[in-house]
């Protein structure tokens, strides 16, 4: 099964102004959507970031692809280093779709191999990664503190400003009311720390049995997250990047009984162990986009139960082939034992087939396959295509966004 | 894929007595030859131990197994701990075969499983693990002291006595003369460690380029090692398992340079973590019928290069299913940089239809499948079979063997 060519499709999806310590999100969020064509007449499908970078990388990587046996991953690993010889750092700058840029061009073609390799013998994606321990894939409710939506040239706002405790409440509610979801993650480093302890606590009064968590991104301190810990001791599941850093995570957790979970201070196998020997997280969030694609996940797994430590998952604005993908890297990862993030109840486009799938409970049912189970509606990625030309939008910057609601805004890591 | 029934033959295969710290081989080794039918008429073939206990988790194991999806090795795993319900621990206390039967019964299962997938899809066995990095597979020639054979009933002898390091050394000329070997290993811990330097210093003299290994299988203290290891400075390519339990291995491993390799003290992943924060070995031997089949075995290769681990490959007396699987994940694992380890030259039966294999320069060409590539000798089958019935050993046990040639025989650990 060999692949004849790549067509790498980027895509802009209508946002909404939804905040992190970073900034603002833009009127549109960018994918990459990649069809892997072979000699048997089989398509593989990926979808990924769709920010500048990454998508030069996915076109300089796709050039090289013409002849790979889609089995031999081992092959891409090599065609995808060779195509982007200066890209492999840990220490690129900004965003996560910048640094590691090998990693994550290779995630979107083994996801499209193993999408190939499950179509081709007629299985699910997950079989091809050992097998399900669960086919019911349980999502976190995924809130944020966001602005009324200015600009809607591009999609309609949801939901209106949400900026207080009590408007974040009401947020949740909804979420929980139209997607039934069982836990609860914020997206914090927006307001004021105590402001943010205010919300996690009408939270929990709100839905005292769903597990609840709080991601500020690192825009606190170690002093300042060990006061936000003790006000939330007992209300929270886990607390994600508090602070920047290895070293501060490592500062902070030495002082708190709380599991810190991380998608930022670990985001490649060769920081593990620096990690463990600090203990400095007890939870890594996998994501097929970055972790060496849904097999690097499962390794993730292995090595985090070889470890001891606990796995969660990431998520950044999607769609649905991400989704379908989420849901098999999860049916497929035995200790991933936490509710799955999502973003996707913030859009309501779609570029599969079948279409925006039901949420039950929170949660989704892994598609049955072959491969990824999604199949391609070509129209809808057309018109996302053509938005992304009209949408002027290349890239992903958050600070630079939220200049046009603040306009002396200034990004500082830590905030508080 | 369902699986329909199993079989499990235990064979014997003619032994020579050659020695190991803890005694000494017998006149047969044992293994046990596994065929899973399926109800689309494939059948997965594994191999592995044949002892006792080993045989008995194999037969428990092999009732719960009919309408197991074959690619469902999470399940595969479920049914194999509920099968065994009393013998999962670490902690066992005897050879490699009686440990961790939860882990070697689903190793055996899972490569069957694997055999069956590729069959399936047409593909050889490597794919399904992410693709070859090799197809041409390096051994080492494993090196021996041994006894002349007394007993002949089931075989002849090989090389009669070689019990002086000019008499192994001229063992060596024979092993790479015949299989081409590039690298050599000395099975130690038999004679007085100076007579084992005497010996890799001669195995040195004559094979001024070969990476030489000497692995005593725990027998010497801290500072015999340490000895040992001042006076083959610049001689060996690592060291393996040298001291008892990891605190003696850290304890040594502070006090050199030479990387030293284990099968004894890193056998499970939960232990790999405690064997980097000790820093007690710089090598960890993958065997795909303990580390949880071909899959755990990438998965320790994926977890060594995180914790900046080396990788090589152990191995016991053997037939050709279980060669064969070494060349599938050895051409798998990116970073099993070493000459993997094989007895096969040791014994002369086969049992896959193909025959013995021709090693060229110590290596192996991996078996171009579907799934492991080899097809069952069944006559050689029922002939080793009816050799296991008539040989009357069913276990292995190297010390009490060793009392038929010495019979005042103490097993120590450590010796030295």
């Amino acid at each position: 099964m060999k692949i004849l060519d790549v067509t790498v499709t980027p895509v802009a999806i209508p946002d909404v102004p939804i905040l992190n310590t970073k900034g603002v999100h833009s009127s549109v969020f960018l994918r990459s959507v990649i069809q892997v064509h072979t000699d048997i007449g089989l398509v593989g499908l990926a979808e990924t970031y769709g920010a500048k970078r990454t998508l030069a990388g996915l076109n300089a990587a796709a050039r090289g692809l013409e002849g790979l046996d889609a089995y031999d991953l081992q092959d891409l690993r090599r065609r995808v280093e060779r195509a982007l010889p200066d890209a492999g750092g840990v220490n690129a700058p900004t965003a996560l779709a910048d640094h590691k840029l090998v990693d994550v061009v290779y995630s979107a073609f083994e996801l499209a191999c193993l999408d190939l390799q499950g179509k081709h013998v007629g299985r699910p994606l997950y079989d091809l990664l050992g097998g399900a321990v669960r086919k019911t894939i349980p999502f976190g409710g995924y809130l944020f503190f966001k602005f009324a939506k200015q600009d809607l040239t591009f999609g309609p706002d949801m939901m209106g400003e949400v900026m207080t405790p009590d408007a974040l409440v009401a947020q949740a509610r909804d979420f929980v009311g139209r997607f039934g979801f069982r836990s609860l993650k914020l997206k914090g480093g927006v307001l004021e720390p105590d402001l943010e302890v205010e919300t996690m606590l009408k939270l929990r009064e709100a839905f005292p049995h769903h597990p609840l968590r709080i991601d500020p991104m690192g825009a606190w301190t170690v002093p300042t997250a060990k006061r936000v810990v003790d006000q939330l001791e007992g209300v929270l599941e886990y607390l994600e990047d508090p602070c920047r850093g290895m070293d501060a995570m490592a500062e902070l957790s030495a002082q708190i009984a709380l599991p810190l979970a991380t998608n930022l201070v670990v985001v490649e196998f060769e920081q593990i162990i620096e990690a463990v020997r600090k203990d400095a997280v007890q939870i890594i969030l996998s994501d097929h986009h970055y972790w060496r694609g849904p097999r690097g996940c499962i390794h993730l797994g292995e090595i985090c139960r070889a470890a001891g430590l606990g796995v969660s998952m990431h998520s950044n604005s999607h769609l649905g082939i991400s989704l379908a993908a989420m849901c098999h890297v999860a049916a497929a990862t035995p200790n991933l034992t936490y509710d799955c993030d999502t973003h996707y109840p913030w859009s309501t486009k779609e570029i599969v087939r079948s279409g925006r799938p039901v949420f039950r409970d929170g949660a989704l049912q892994v598609p049955e396959g072959p491969g990824l189970g999604v199949d391609l509606d070509h129209e809808a990625v057309a018109e996302l295509h053509a938005l992304y030309n009209r949408a002027m939008v290349k890239d992903r910057d958050d600070t630079d966004e939220m200049l046009k609601y603040i306009p002396d805004y200034v990004r500082k890591v830590p905030r508080w």
